[in-house]
């Protein structure tokens, strides 16, 4: 990869060129060290200009129809309410798989010809520092290259939305109605931090079995405890690929971002979101410290055997293995 | 504290000695660094005589009676199923507040009097290295002393609950009928992660009530997607004051054991329960050398402060701190 100057990355940003900001995404997500500095002192520049947008997390099983409903928000976002989309996907299954949720663009050719839309598919091989780092900078540039909206996409079946949950202002979860074998894929404890539910697909036949089942989804929200900052989940239902009540789903987010910035939590979630980061940055610099420290290594596969059958307590474990990677 | 010899604790615990248990627990939760050799040791001699145990976690916000239930429990596993009963509590919060969830023994003195009973409050003031690895430790203990069934008490409200669902074998949420006011103190991601939920005080006027409850948290527990283990959570009714369906939910218990026992999923949590323990052994003595690494605790509140008001960016400001501790 033949990398180009802070400065030219920078402009490139500032200009909001998505060719630049793309080379800049690229720069982030690689693999080789050197890469790190000059990626690093480029985000240092663009966090002044960043932070002015609403992140918004969606998730949801494959088969719920995440692509084809991105495609239709953005679309109405940039024509209804004059806003400039980005869409990231995070996705750590990729990295093993090779493959991507969002794969090849055209799953979303309306949006990605438009002029206000950025997107930009799941890195599909391993980057230094996890999926989870990159993603956190590239919503720095998008916001500093001027998208005031950005969709953080993430495959409902991971660790990956507690790291998205961390990340984003509001997390969607989509599910389609008939609670059987499709939820079989959501990871427990995603439903309960979900901001809103909402049902895709209800049309045609599936419209009443749709209703239905944003009502059960009501119901089991209202057992759940309420959040901190006072919201209360919602349910909506809409048909993303008849364009059908976006607008409606659009609105929760709306009196969300309305409610939040009245009663202050905008601002907090915010304040979070940097401390949860640093939090993130340090453990996964010090892991990699440790876990790549030639004798911790060598020894950790038999010391950990001996702590699975029980020869060694784990607390001693640890602490043999701190005292290699102290000398 | 006058510590005695290492064969004394040992002999203590393997004859099922009470006291010499209870004093094993303090040694394991003292804060003198110089009692941590000793109780790592001990707990290395103790583990071949561990693990032959059920290990229960049971949450519920403060006023759902679980001081109640667990002596309910405890009295009925004694003396109907023969067992020998341990109760430990996790209870973070009690750091702070100095308050502790079990508080003085006598809420469960007809439990406490019993000679197959042994009863552990929370530690009252700060453990080196958490609450959790004295729990986690006290387990070990408790099972080499020929406790046959751990109940682990913890309050409902915090972090805690994820860390108790990683200790144990299987995990109940406690609950009170009224899905209000009393539902705010769970922390949401709690219910989630419910091996079976009971509702109890279903006595009197609430019993209609508490069946209601019931059959929502049911139709609650229908959307949640199925455990990989199989087992589909179950809700139950008791009044642990009047000693009523206890029978009831201990069949819960033993069907889940069996049942996991049957399809091999008891050794995968009890392998998984090893590897969280190294795993958070490693995390908890790592950050504890950075966080006390003199050069960073000078330098983390400006660094900090500096990523909250956006001048820095977290991964450089952890590069940062990386640096001063590397030296």
């Amino acid at each position: 990869m033949k990398t180009l100057s802070i400065e030219e990355y920078y402009q490139g940003i500032l200009n909001g060129n998505r060719s630049m900001l793309s080379k800049s995404i690229t720069l982030i997500e690689s693999t080789n060290p050197n890469h790190h500095e000059l990626s690093q002192a480029l985000i240092e520049k663009c966090i002044p200009h960043s932070g002015l947008s609403y992140r918004i997390g969606i998730s949801g099983v494959p088969g719920v129809g995440k692509s084809t409903f991105i495609e239709a928000l953005g679309l109405f976002l940039i024509e209804k309410e004059q806003k400039k989309v980005a869409v990231l996907a995070i996705d750590p299954s990729s990295n093993k798989t090779g493959g991507s949720i969002l794969g090849d663009k055209t799953r979303m050719n309306r949006l990605s010809v438009q002029e206000n839309a950025f997107i930009r598919p799941s890195p599909s091989s391993g980057v230094l520092g996890g999926v989870a780092r990159a993603t956190r900078e590239s919503i720095i540039l998008c916001e500093a290259a001027g998208y005031d909206t950005i969709l953080i996409e993430t495959v409902g079946v991971g660790q990956s939305e507690i790291e998205v949950k961390e990340m984003v202002d509001f997390f969607l979860l989509l599910m389609l109605a008939g609670a059987g074998d499709e939820l079989q894929g959501i990871k427990r404890g995603i439903m309960e931090i979900a901001d809103a539910i909402v049902i895709n697909k209800a049309d045609g036949n599936n419209e009443v079995p749709a209703k239905n089942a944003a009502q059960d989804y009501k119901n089991a929200l209202h057992l759940f405890p309420a959040n901190e900052n006072g919201w209360i989940p919602r349910v909506e239902l809409c048909s993303a690929i008849e364009h059908r009540n976006i607008d409606q789903v659009w609105k929760i987010m709306d009196d969300y971002f309305r409610s939040m910035h009245a009663n202050g939590f905008f601002e907090n979630t915010r304040r979070n979101q940097s401390k949860f980061w640093l939090k993130h940055a340090i453990e996964s610099q010090l892991s990699t410290l440790f876990y790549t420290h030639p004798q911790v290594k060598e020894q950790l596969k038999t010391i950990e055997t001996e702590v699975v059958s029980g020869k060694l307590s784990p607390v001693k474990a640890a602490s043999l293995l701190l005292e290699l990677f102290k000398n």
